[in-house]
């Protein structure tokens, strides 16, 4: 992948997470494991600004999210992100609304994989984060919980409400959302919410990364962003998107090195380019 | 609640099906058992009327929608409007089919969720109606028809070629227009059509709407009217709304709240503003 | 159905594929059955032209489009497209990726209903043919395979990031279209991507066409269009169209032979006007 970064450096040291690049696969580990992975204001501010960076670095080509310990991620503490927007006007509780939404956007607008592995409870903004990722692997003691009615605010978070019922259908949504009820991971399995239910989730996680870090990178990353922009783009343009895409890949290396592997009888060997 | 209303008065009788409101539950109750409940030009206009009135009555937090006897509804009365239509020219026509369309757009477009307790066959309108609830309780031996090409008319009635594809997906949506066949419930379980089936409706429709109704209804409210919109809109503008109405709903009375409640070890005492 | 059409002439031979028209079905057998039907440039365009065609012949009410010998489709030939498309500029590769998903399009806009009559592996470009169809009926052994990221190319191809989400959501959407792999034809219909599995698919498919092609075939043709247009429109739009769409029906031949016919307690006897 081509970076394209002039002044602006890149971030050394991310301080509220775990963070690795290994082969391709970065990583983002909630390290929180007493408070089941609660975001703080730094989280969410880490989160979206790496997320950005992310493509930038060019040391990666896929993204995993898990969480340390018995959790995957709580959503917003209660404390410390709670306790605080009770002493907020207005206009900071909109910054505070705005950056956790631009998480989201981060997310679906990534040109990379974002693998959720979701090791245990997905709760209120932690289910959101999962849900804007492009696949979610669930151990079987993970589960889902889109609680926000329950604190008393919308279940429309962070785009729950634009991307639940394009994930599951408007009927469930509508329950998952306006209940809060929590889905455990067959349930998620059943109706879509989840992509598989794995025993060994970190081998499973891991072995998805390396498949798409070593895979045809170009190829995943417009697969994902055409994806995310048709959803709002009508037929007639989404079809003429994908004619002009795929003319472009069809003068890539990778599409070039499909054919030379195939007439010579061996595996293609993906560059990404 | 807050209510806005001047001049005009509030409804005092619905003639044309039964009405009730007890403890913020608002229930409508088909009654016209002996022909499945059939709608009538009547029962159509008292629909949509009341729908949209019934926000600003200020004692209803949730609808139930119900039918007495064997079935739900069975749609618009082959003799009392399939028979009369005949007679009408394309202005009037267009006024039915409006007035009929209305009563979807008005569900959609209601603040409150609504609850629809499927006690039996739910065929043609009576299964848009349906349709364009928030919840489907289905008893057993509930089932659902969009039988609209069976009597020579376009499947795409009264919103439901809009609803059912974001709901079952386009497939599973095209299947039930074009042919019209019976779904029973087990199957609308299956496809995300039915919410839950249960053995004791009345008693699992009471139990939700008294939920919903005791609940947050600010919260309640604005995740079913997000819902609905964003289904209609991209991806950036659905975070930003998102983002404006979580800010407004951090200032809500029901928020401040849960954060009381949880600091002080009790259960929150809701009151919808 | 009445045909507008003046100077341009009706293709009297379609060479590369077989096609049929008998009693008000149209059939297109994919008939390369030692490359599993793998699709030529030829065979694009012949498709294109025909489907645009098709309702302008006044002799089909239904398209059928099943494959010869072990395979539906198993998309654009190796040797004789991507081979060929190696050597092309960007404004011919254009041109090509331009003609294929002009195919889909065709697909989605024809008034007419679509069956694919899934024999067998269905992979690229032939899963998404049978995706832009309104009904998949699958043999047992039938397959799916959006295995457009195996060659290196985007698996938005022909509109498959646009409908694929739109069938099955964008969970399982982005799982095939990213990795590529096979789906067997009993995960196909769990997700709602096939419409059913049968034993003796021929009989089936013509059981459903003969269906479809003896019915009331505005109908059908409406409740076809309406639902690929609201995929594209807003509630409120989508409402007002059904009206305009369902008062013209109102004034048609086989609705008022629906009323007359339950009159006198016999079956209606449809004419497709």
């Amino acid at each position: 992948m081509m970076v394209f970064r002039a002044s602006a450096g890149i971030t050394s040291s991310w301080d509220h997470f775990g963070f690795s690049v290994v082969d391709g696969v970065a990583t983002v580990t909630f390290s929180r494991p007493d408070k089941l992975n609660a975001l703080t204001f730094d989280v969410y501010a880490d989160l979206r600004d790496l997320i950005l960076e992310l493509p930038h670095r060019g040391d990666a080509r896929v993204l995993v999210i898990t969480g340390e310990g018995r959790g995957f991620c709580s959503g917003g503490d209660v404390e410390e992100i709670i306790g605080e927007l009770q002493k907020m006007e207005p206009a900071e509780l909109l910054e505070f609304t705005r950056m956790t939404g631009a998480v989201v956007k981060a997310l679906r607008e990534c040109p990379l994989p974002v693998i959720a592995a979701v090791n245990g409870i997905a709760a209120g903004a932690g289910s959101v984060i999962a849900l804007a990722s492009d696949f979610r692997l669930l151990a079987p003691s993970a589960s889902f919980a889109f609680l926000f009615t329950k604190v008393g605010l919308a279940g429309a978070d962070m785009g729950s409400a634009y991307l639940l019922p394009r994930l599951v259908g408007l009927g469930r949504a509508t329950e998952l959302l306006l209940l809060g009820d929590k889905v455990d991971a067959a349930t998620a399995l059943g109706i879509g919410l989840a992509t598989k239910v794995v025993e060994d989730l970190p081998a499973e996680a891991a072995a998805l990364a390396t498949r798409l870090a070593s895979g045809p990178a170009l190829a995943y990353s417009t697969t994902k962003v055409l994806l995310t922009r048709e959803l709002d783009m009508d037929l007639g343009s989404s079809i003429e998107l994908e004619a002009i895409t795929q003319a472009l890949l069809m003068k890539s290396e990778d599409h070039a090195e499909f054919y030379a592997a195939w007439t010579a009888g061996r595996k293609p060997r993906w560059t990404g380019r």
